[in-house]
């Protein structure tokens, strides 16, 4: 029995002082708020350069575009789009996004499409229908902390792989398989990664794929940046080597906006079964109206359209904040160069604490995120990840240097 | 270690032949799909008169000032609406609930709402950060559908308690409550309860407050109908005399739309920081957009307008339908004539079995859902439950005419 009288134990506005063990799930204590989100709050001042978040350039979204789509709608088809749907999502949603993948080589059709609050979510129905305490999940090192905060409550342990130029490094991942006969899934970021800017050479897939089938592992795909390659050749996705055995998961937060939370889950059909189950329990179906937005800006071509706009616009970011980096950062650091996305990723000097660095940064009216948040153990404390997708060219550069300043004072 | 070659162990397209307790976690065993979910598509041909779902009319949406609401969005804030927020919500809908809250007495600030994706995802909340395997919930009997569907995967095991037509059973609930010392927390469903329409009375909610301040359980009250009352006064919710230890749960589907997904949870400051975690891992946040536009609509009073045009419509609909239950049902069978809401509970005799007489009103094109679906344990078999707020008031006449037709010719 709980104490009788909990009621003493918190006021409504006010501090916990109960024994929590005993209110509490376990699971509850493994909850930690996101180091970002927490930044997010001290770098929202409007003389704040930030190359913190995630976050798409504002000033890029398809406005127009959305509001034709929603007019249309609620013009065309309101008694679906404002009543209860399918737990899988919008018909036509799913059609539509089953042809995307199948361009890509991916053999989906649209029962192997789920529909999600983005890719979070899709990354949360992997952990609740899979992930058991104590299960191993290996990943790269660093890796994404979203996926880390949806796992987390399951109780997995992390096993990281350290990653090189091409990705995860091949006898490493090995040896993580072998010495981990628990192990449930390897979660690889192919394109782009986050945070470490890298992207999987097609023979470090080959060797992802052929190692999860010799170990009887899983595949997680997380593959959100994918359609924002600014060079070089698109690389065959995990997914279509290891199709039985491989969850991919996309959104459209990247390629036309996080604020509609819409992502999804490619799996194969037996699986999906559960994944549609969990996802009931959990909110029984993703917003019909926003899919409906999203069907109908694909369905015109607009997201196509859309997706090469920002290409464009986020290479030339990238190659600023790049220029600036080797302008203003001192010897000792260096960075990734990625082919594409929204993030690099800074090597600094073993005696700088990415942490120290972002005070003297606030400081200066710059933000970046630690690298350490990125690494399940906390290691990684002269990392820190840059986003060049969110400020705006001049922004980037001015930045860059505030923040080169900051580093170089550090150093002495 | 899993088996080598997963692979072999389904067909992407095809069912799963493997070792599930080696593949998923023992959680997923629990998951099962909702039978209103599964009949919902049964009767989606348009001449079955359904009253299975818990769906709005369709055709009072306020389409119109949805359609203004979006233009106003994205030409006045489209770099808010359509980017990453806030994990708890958007700061003005927070304050508008904030205040909609205190005008029923409950003393909640912005800082005590967290916005979900509906209430289903209030009801995972609050299984993510309380219930461990093996707690205990008492809950009526029946009860919502939704709420074991979303406890379900968290391991609780269910206490129910008997209701009559004030609501539930107050020996029965402190026999609930000393059998149990592993109780969690009661779950009340205060207002046109779902499925049985009954309203808790004050005396009843007095005791179920007192019982829960004894005992030291949580209160879990879930309100998403409160506002649809078609007579009689506004019964003070447990969460005013008892806001320490309830969570306080409503939804913007049923006063507003359901295809938005949009609820709130009301909790204590203390514990919303880890309402506010497990929200974080599990999406990040709801849809900016919607928000914003459930909050320009509350804003300009058309919630409130809308809200009393569907409260005559359903208490006409309600109306239609007990009349036609008065003359087409036969002897031996009785109902709830609730004051408010979307559903009536009928009662019929001990030798009718509803999953039989559902397929006899499928053949007869009307629909309903089994009152076992409501029971954790599977009983009530003799029970169902109407919808009269979707279809219109011919459709609800025509309907149970048939109904009646095929549940006399089961007992004739």
């Amino acid at each position: 029995m709980l104490e009788p009288l909990l009621a003493q134990a918190w006021k409504y506005d006010g501090q916990v002082t109960t024994d929590w063990d005993r209110v509490f799930a376990r699971r509850t204590r493994r909850m930690k708020s996101s180091a970002i989100r927490e930044l997010l709050k001290l770098t929202m001042q409007p003389d704040v350069i930030s190359f913190a978040g995630g976050m798409p350039a504002p000033e890029l979204f398809p406005v127009r575009e959305f509001r034709e789509a929603c007019a249309y709608i609620l013009e065309t088809q309101p008694h679906v789009a404002l009543q209860y749907g399918p737990t899988e999502g919008y018909p036509r949603l799913k059609e539509l996004l089953a042809e995307k993948m199948q361009k890509y080589g991916v053999p989906a059709e649209p029962a192997n499409v789920l529909l999600t609050n983005g890719s979070q979510q899709a990354l949360d129905l992997i952990g609740r229908v899979f992930l058991q305490n104590g299960d191993v999940v290996i990943t790269s090192e660093p890796t994404y902390l979203g996926a880390i905060q949806a796992w987390n409550p399951y109780g997995p342990r992390y096993v990281t792989v350290p990653m090189d130029e091409h990705g995860m490094i091949t006898e490493k991942l090995e040896e993580a398989l072998r010495e981990n006969p628990k192990a449930k899934f390897i979660y690889v970021l192919p394109n782009f990664h986050n945070p470490a800017g890298i992207t999987e050479s097609l023979e470090r897939r080959q060797n992802i794929v052929e190692l999860a089938v010799r170990y009887g592992v899983f595949i997680v795909e997380d593959d959100p940046y994918g359609e924002l390659r600014f060079e070089g050749e698109d690389i065959t996705p995990l997914v279509v080597m290891h199709k039985e055995n491989t969850f991919y998961l996309s959104t459209f937060s990247k390629t036309l906006a996080p604020g509609i939370r819409l992502g999804w889950l490619v799996a194969p059909e037996a699986i999906m079964t559960k994944f549609i189950q969990a996802k009931q329990g959990m909110d029984l179906h993703t917003s019909t109206f926003v899919q409906m937005i999203a069907a109908d800006i694909m369905e015109r071509g607009i997201l196509r359209q859309h997706v090469k706009k920002i290409r464009q616009a986020y290479r030339e970011r990238r190659d600023v904040m790049l220029r600036a980096l080797e302008a203003y950062f001192p010897e000792g650091t260096t960075w990734t160069r990625p082919q594409g996305g929204l993030f690099l990723w800074v090597q600094m000097p073993e005696q700088v604490d990415a942490d120290d660095l972002l005070r003297a940064a606030i400081e200066e009216r710059v933000a970046f995120v630690p690298g350490h948040a990125f690494y399940p153990d906390g290691r990684g404390r002269n990392t820190m990840r840059l986003n060049f997708s969110n400020a705006q060219p001049a922004q980037i550069e001015e930045g860059i240097r505030r923040l080169g300043r900051a580093l170089q004072r550090m150093l002495g």
